[in-house]
């Protein structure tokens, strides 16, 4: 009883205090003073500028502004105060934003730093600076967290933000194989990613289980890999995706799987190893690629090719993690080839030649790679722009992340973040609790530490629960990958994000799960704010 | 790789064989044979007894049966077989419905049983009976379930089902206090609910946090306790879950659960016990209903007199569960009339005094009732019709089970289906194998075991989840309790369930999660059927 009476209060205050001028997640510096300044219908975005992706941007941002308003503060309810009149000093009619080089291409290298003034005197005055297009999309977005949504209009306080990411690679990995996942929900995901400031999209496009990716150049893959003919993803579903992304400030990083996890490449004769049974016959079943036959490397620098040209990223995924050596250790070809090459019955020598011979297929072609650290645990050489994400749990991550910033390589974190992994009640908070630089090093090292990636994989999950499960969880990396290192307070997060999920997923129409035990949302899912009007109001 | 080749053989001579006649949950008795009858347009439901909810299940049902033709047997994708035409020995063009007594009310004691055959020779000919409309509903869904929608269009087996439920309370409790389930979410849960042949819908309406319904005769309860004006059930949204459930077959059964978890009864007036600090002032904090002013009793009996009018069914559930006592321990009238009664020490006394009044209230105004098994345990005298809801899991429920029937009590269970507890994997397999007749007693005890029930608590559910994450875990449920208690075999359940799924729930437009591992829907959620007919079909 006591402490649902504190938590209501608590509820309360953060009616008043925590609605209005909350940005998730938190910037690096932000100050507000008391003076509010209304937004009316008149209000636009301005810029001398004009590029498709701001204009697109500032269409997008006017309309989630512009979305309510939401009866914050209404009489009579149990836990609401009551109602004050908001006295604004001014309105606020535009924002004008200010881009240094709006030819800067969307990289792993982009500037994303912006600033942010509102301003209540002498006159009301907004304005957006940023030395890229894609930190102006970081800055329209904190703005449009900045407004105050309420029955007497749109207000947002005087403001002041400079801000910009700690870390340059905050990714998010879906999993399209295991499931599939209908275009509707990855274009949903994009938008919340963008909602919270993340900027890679690593696409776990195919997998054993199902080849969803239509390739140009080997259509069979998906004729004979995809679970039926409509669970694809046509060019024009990949451009989409690439373009919605790119629209966002979301770089897409697509995942090829190999040499294991490849079982549905197997429409490609002689790509997969044939496995023996003990008598020494082929047993029908297929294992890893085949690494011995040169067809293999034609083969996959042909596809890669198109890859190159179809995906604009300077990156691809690679994979590289959990290749299972028995069906190579049964077949005799691949015994002899062993032998040939003086490997013995090391096949991780074997799993190095085949990836030694794939990033060199990626040097020639001009294709920089993420790989899963299986690779370089294999002792696999690899180029110095390699970005290796860290996975494992055990043995321990931070020894991982030592590991591989003394090798000189940049590293991405996931051990903690498998998100597809559930249990009952607040893991939120140890999402939020883990931090990438959180390892012995040196300075140096830790600067190799470029991010991480919240990653969900998809054996239970699909287009029916992937946005719900995801989000919010996924907000408490995206505040650990873009605030300051030194934003860890979990109590002082808790309002925030529950604040977060109301106004920015929720009523902006996404399903985003309650994570903290008991609460309620002005608009709740599902409800469209005009109908909420009801009699009783 | 072994095993993904045996589950995709698995797969595919599941599509052959589970996809038509699967019918979830397991009728009693089901025999098909390979004559195939094909469905037309022109098909229609008859009856002699055209009542409003049979006339409205029959249009539920054909839209049900005409989602639109699956592409079930496409040629080209990797795990489906070659496409056989089906070839059917003639057109089935209606499903005859005769019910023997259409005035029989829905309630505890009501018939479901139906039988539904559907002959091939020596001409076309479908008839379903039974006794009362509940039946002849439980009927119409298996039919819905025989049909096999393919590309060559709509076809059926020839089958003889006889039918009827194992246990004749079979419930879902929502809890709509600790968050807000919209009007929509419950009528989509209700729909899901028919889907597997639930028949009460436990609605745990209010509780600590808010109280969202709206009473006409203590209006200011949602007035104060909602979490706002718009959260709240009024009465045309009660009014039409009543009767959404009703034209389902679904009995709503509301909890008023007193005299713990009522904290958002607050805003009556000497209606919660005052609380006092230890120098014994009061503190301002309310503990339970106040059980020693004859005013609690007044309030009640008027509160309840409202409930029994607003819903038909015969049956409220009074909670009774986690009573505190620290607040009424604190309270200087409260100890004195503890003295005045020679209670002693002993709360779980004034406990009992306050159900022992509940309960004869009930009697007075004709409202049976269910309870937490708490009201029992505290050695309450019930009326013999009452119903105990078993839902501890220490001690023993199987225990507990002996211990209530051994009391001549009727009793449900629900220790082993709190399906708000979540975990990664397959948990279901876990709901399908608890069985609440598992427990040492006579035959005359097991009899009084009336069914269970699947709860989700609303601590981490709102309508933005409650769906996936409910559905088809809650379908594990609704075969144990409709189904002979010899299907067991969750190997055989397994590939039935996923089918369920795709067919049942996500083609009827409901979210429900994969919930083992890896797989494909032919069509997937919120891709609606038509769209699927990309060029390359």
């Amino acid at each position: 009883m006591a402490s649902i009476q504190i938590i209501i209060l608590i509820t309360l205050l953060c009616q008043r205090w925590c609605d209005a001028g909350s940005v998730w997640p938190m910037p690096q510096i932000m100050s507000t003073s008391e003076s509010m300044l209304k937004i009316t219908q008149e209000f636009q975005f301005e810029t001398d500028v004009p590029t498709d992706i701001l204009n697109q941007a500032f269409q997008r941002y006017r309309k989630l502004i512009f979305l309510g308003p939401l009866p914050r503060h209404e009489p009579g309810a149990a836990v609401n105060p009551n109602r004050d009149a908001i006295k604004a000093v001014g309105n606020l009619t535009k924002l004008f934003v200010q881009i240094d080089d709006v030819s800067a291409n969307l990289t792993l290298n982009s500037d994303e730093s912006y600033s942010l003034s509102i301003h209540a005197h002498p006159q009301p005055v907004a304005f957006l600076h940023a030395k890229q297009t894609w930190g102006a999309l970081r800055g329209l977005e904190s703005f449009s967290q900045l407004i105050d949504a309420t029955y007497d209009g749109f207000f947002i306080q005087e403001t002041k933000i400079v801000d910009y990411p700690r870390f340059k690679y905050r990714g998010v990995m879906l999993d399209s194989a295991r499931h599939y996942l209908t275009l509707d929900v990855i274009l949903q995901n994009l938008d919340a990613m963008s909602y919270n400031k993340f900027n890679v999209f690593h696409w776990h496009i195919v997998d054993d289980q199902s080849f969803p990716f239509v390739s140009l150049t080997y259509p069979q893959l998906s004729q004979h890999g995809s679970y039926t003919p409509r669970h694809v993803y046509t060019p024009d579903d990949v451009q989409m995706v690439i373009e919605y992304a790119r629209d966002r400030g979301i770089r897409v990083i697509v995942e090829f799987d190999t040499p294991g996890h490849s079982s549905s490449w197997r429409s490609i004769p002689n790509f997969l190893t044939p496995c023996y049974s003990k008598n020494g016959v082929p047993n029908g079943q297929f294992g890893p690629i085949n690494p011995i036959l040169n067809s293999t490397y034609t083969i996959l620098e042909d596809f890669f090719r198109e890859i190159k040209k179809r995906f604009p990223d300077q990156y691809v995924h690679l994979g590289g993690d959990e290749v299972n050596f028995s069906c190579w250790q049964s077949n005799p070809d691949i015994q002899n080839f062993m032998t040939q090459h003086g490997f013995g019955d090391h096949y991780e020598l074997l799993e190095q030649y085949y990836e030694h011979n794939l990033v060199t297929i990626m040097e020639k072609i001009g294709l920089r790679y993420i790989i899963w650290q299986d690779v370089v645990d294999n002792n696999v050489k690899v180029d110095p722009n390699t970005v290796v994400q860290v996975w494992k749990t055990s043995p321990s991550y931070k020894a991982e992340l030592a590991k591989v910033t003394k090798m000189n390589l940049q590293t991405i974190l996931s051990s903690c973040w498998y998100l597809n992994y559930i249990g009952y009640g607040r893991d939120w908070e140890r999402f939020y609790r883990c931090d990438p630089q959180d390892f012995k090093g040196t300075q140096q090292q830790k600067n190799l530490v470029i991010g991480g990636e919240a990653c969900i994989w998809g054996e239970y999950v699909d287009s029916t629960n992937l946005m719900e499960r995801f989000w919010p969880r996924a907000s408490a990396v995206s505040e650990r990958l873009w605030s300051s290192a030194k934003v860890t307070n979990v109590d002082a997060a808790l309002p925030r994000i529950d604040h977060h999920r109301c106004y920015q997923l929720i009523r902006r129409g996404l399903r985003a799960q309650p994570i903290n035990g008991y609460s309620f949302c002005q608009a709740e899912y599902n409800v469209v704010m005009n109908h909420l009007d009801r009699d009783e109001l």
